[in-house]
């Protein structure tokens, strides 16, 4: 089974990249950006999806300061 | 509109952080684990979401390296 793991910054955290990326999209003429936020993905194949949240916890995101979101990548 | 980039090496291109992830969930003792990609996630409002795929050429990705996928995100 194919997971996808999304993790972002939790709500309230400092996310420089999201807001270098909202600075620079006007400055090449893109207009109408807002809210970016830059987070990062990590796929794989499991056997036990049930495990991915675990494998959140102890190594993909650092739950202090990030949210991950667990989706079921169908293929 | 929210959109969400997710941004991954190409094919054959290599993936450091992917393989150290996978090298490391068997040492933490989460077994059955393989084809591990790294990438990253943008997200995004925007008014117009047909300018996203230049957003990514242009500053999100690196074309040569970094394919990417643009989804819209319901909320």
């Amino acid at each position: 089974m194919r997971a996808r793991v999304l993790i972002r910054p939790k709500e309230g955290i400092l996310d420089p990249q999201g807001q270098a990326v909202e600075r620079a999209l006007p400055a090449l003429g893109f207009d109408g950006v807002a809210n970016v936020h830059v987070g990062r993905m990590v796929e794989l194949d499991v056997d036990d999806v049930s495990r991915v949240g675990e494998m959140c916890e102890r190594l993909l995101a650092n739950p202090l300061i990030e949210e991950y979101e667990i989706l079921v990548v169908e293929r």
